[in-house]
């Protein structure tokens, strides 16, 4: 391919050494997708990896979230007392969901730091990363093999082998793109000395997958002892990265070569359209995933709706009436949840590391909201289990909300770098932004409370709160100056003239 | 909100007159979607609709292919005739979900028209959007039930339903628009007559749901006349469109009037990225439905692994060898299917709307190749169950990738509109091209030759064609040079000279 890319056709216009200069750098690549088209295709068949990015996306977000599924469709007796499946749930099935969403979030931030560095693919980079998706697909059902069989090897080894492939096969893209330099980064392309990051990424890419091989080594001997490794390797990044922050905190920002900066930056942004697309994806796929079920199992039987419900389909369906309800419900929540995500990264300007944690810590409990939305309709009325249910639904709700409210706290802790100056402290848009952010985490709170003291009343709260709160949001700005006329002293921000009514 | 606009901060840089002369067209919205972060967010709250519209996308491609579902986890006995099963399928559920796919289709292209006029959005229009995909993604429902009780005017009333209050809220989005004119196209902002842009647009969207009320209305006194009015709706747009075409081709282009012209061109381009964004969320959706089905199903419980398999878990997992075999099937398959159409589309600058239909006709049937690699594991070894269930498989594969040349081929008709110049006929990656789209369909075909004749060796050929695949398309780049060489006169383009070598 190579001699290809030398020998090609002298009557194009463009030729290859154009396409070299004319590369964009990483921002401008993710930045502007396909703002020309014909730079689309280079000659020697090098191509933006725009789409291979998103369709990547696309299936990790699937992933990340497919494991609530065996949570959702856990079966549960309509006489077992509520409290007792909860705890069932909780200490096996909803641990390896979150688990699983972790480790797959790993090989996605892994995934993005390699295409930050190769800018540009060909058909054998998008095959092999196509082979990659295929591993990191697979990883979630070898990590619940493991987590059914703790003490059998075969789970332990067989997620270790799918870990060290995609290392191997990460390493492949590296060395195929690194001896095709018009593939990289302009950043590392003209860097003098480009064997340096060559080596760094490669280090940065195999650590993972060499501590994987450890672990399987050490499984033959002492399977517990692996279990610990495994686990130092998910959450050595964030307990290293928490280290570096407070020390960067304590002691000012370390000094850097400018070569190693690239790498180390502690807060290193990740690709805020990358983060979007996850998120978008994870969004899609919950907001769906009770309409799937729906569409699968509740479509009656016609011998059945004969001789139970003498032919009334609409006695027959009366008894999905619950599940629809739970389908509105999540779905509704979910997509307002979406909406405060996407209002809030309109907002944002480069996403750092802390951000992208808050931000999978959120999708992790959008992910278990239409559970927890399918639970409360599953119970008989006014039940011990029936009020539980909607204060668990509460509880989630109310965390997804927290974390994104948690993402703007981080991000207006360095608001400079990651917000536009509208929404900084004593902008425009400042108020009206925390109020979106806040609508869902007080709502949940206040029905949680209200459950509390009206135990009776618990489901009709509910679904009285569901109807009004997307009501809220389009009157948002209309209450936010309301609530801004109504206590005109309360919020003014220090240095900046800021008048509320114009908010 | 209005208000609001007019009595923003003046202190601000930027200002509502000038986003609105700053605002993109149609195409500069849609093709650089984040090229300026700044002008994402304009005062008053308006933004770009880019990460609406993708989310949008993944919504409808989830629910396009939900259909399939069902169809895939028909139980069938492992002792009953395959054939039977099959037509069984054919008729009910296989029917279900093709329609499905069509009517959500024709979803899909309304809201792709209505956002070509809308280029930037507010909270007011994203909040209103939410709510569309909602009534969306219950269509499939309401369609199955239509399917399941065909006699039952319930159905037909709910999809009519669905159908009138998804063009309600359509038409408010459309007047909010209106009545916010910097929400709209510039240029539709710019014209004179805006009136007749938006009864034009109103006219367009409203058919539909109307002819959904006069159905509704019908099926309450003969609801086989409505099902006739319902099939009316769905094909007319295809029946008008094609005889328009023809009309095109006999007599040439009609004259149109400048303002018709936007809207009544018969070829009128699909958005490009919109298409590309569908077509990513149904094969990342299709490519991850097994493993899906895997998670859930297939870790054995830890009580039988000890009672039948003496606590082996290595034998209980050879239970599920032939499922694990169809998920990298079908995964692969649907990679490189993907990968193809990637390619494809990096050489397409435009979109015309025959192109659309034969990449809807693909990706339908990207939908059944799951189910076609699972059907292919399911039944005892030289059976001709099996020999049928392999068959099947590359029937399915052949079209999908039949019509993604179909696609190739349309679009080559008017080539100098929708192609690059580099893949037009003689271009430099026309072979290539070409190769890339023919692997599958030839290899398809075959396979299924070979089957016909070996019987017996049938999942052995079929197994060894899908290890060789992706290497063929690794290769396919050196393959195509050394056919070109063993044939040197066999292609040469009449007009422009081309040199095979440098292919």
């Amino acid at each position: 391919m190579d001699r290809q890319h030398r020998d090609h056709d002298r009557e194009d216009a463009e030729d290859a050494e154009d396409a070299v200069i004319q590369q964009p750098t990483v921002g401008e690549a993710v930045e502007q997708p396909a703002a020309s088209t014909e730079s689309d295709q280079d000659p020697g068949g090098t191509q933006s990896s725009h789409r291979l990015l998103a369709y990547s996306d696309a299936l990790i977000s699937i992933i990340a979230t497919v494991m609530i599924l065996p949570v959702a469709h856990t079966k549960m007796e309509e006489d077992e007392e509520f409290k007792q499946s909860v705890r069932l749930l909780l200490t096996t099935k909803i641990a390896v969901y979150l688990m699983t969403f972790l480790i797959v979030t790993m090989a996605w931030a892994a995934h993005i730091r390699l295409f930050q560095l190769i800018v540009r693919i060909d058909d054998c980079v998008a095959l092999l990363n196509l082979a990659c998706m295929m591993l990191i697909t697979f990883l979630p059902y070898t990590f619940s093999l493991m987590a059914a069989f703790p003490a059998n090897v075969l789970g332990i080894l067989l997620f270790c082998g799918c870990v060290m492939v995609l290392g191997v096969l990460q390493s492949l893209i590296v060395l195929y793109a690194f001896s095709r330099p018009f593939l990289l980064d302009r950043h590392v392309q003209e860097s003098e000395n480009r064997e340096f990051y060559k080596h760094h990424i490669l280090k940065v890419l195999l650590r993972v997958p060499l501590m994987c091989l450890f672990a399987s080594i050490l499984s033959l001997v002492l399977f517990q002892l692996s279990y610990v490794l495994l686990a130092v390797v998910i959450f050595l990044p964030y307990v290293s990265q928490s280290v570096t922050w407070c020390r960067s905190k304590v002691l000012g920002p370390p000094e850097e070569t400018p070569d190693s900066a690239m790498f180390h930056v502690p807060s290193e942004p990740l690709s805020k359209e990358r983060v979007e697309a996850f998120s978008d994806g994870v969004y899609a796929i919950v907001a769906t995933l009770l309409i799937l079920d729906i569409c699968e199992d509740n479509v009656p039987d016609a011998a059945v709706v004969q001789k139970r419900f003498g032919g009334s389909l609409v006695a027959a369906l009366q008894v999905y009436g619950p599940e629809y309800l739970a389908y509105f419900g999540s779905f509704a929540t979910v997509g307002l949840l979406w909406f405060v995500h996407h209002s809030l990264f309109l907002h944002v300007t480069k996403a750092t590391r802390l951000m992208g944690l808050m931000n999978m810590l959120s999708l992790a409990c959008v992910g278990g909201l239409p559970l927890a939305y399918q639970l409360t309709q599953r119970f008989p009325p006014d039940s011990r289990n029936e009020l539980e249910a909607v204060q668990t639904s509460c509880v989630i709700v109310f965390f997804a909300g927290v974390f994104q409210l948690a993402i703007w706290v981080v991000a207006l802790h360095s608001e400079r770098e990651t917000l536009q100056p509208g929404v900084r402290y004593g902008g425009r848009e400042h108020v009206f932004m925390l109020a979106k952010l806040a609508l869902y985490p007080c709502v949940a709170l206040g029905t949680f409370f209200l459950t509390c003291v009206l135990g009776r009343f618990s489901v009709s709260i509910f679904h009285l709160v569901q109807i009004l709160v997307p009501f809220a949001f389009l009157l948002l700005r209309l209450l936010v100056r309301l609530l801004l006329a109504l206590l005109p002293h309360f919020y003014r921000s220090p240095g900046v003239p800021f008048n509320p009514l114009d908010a």
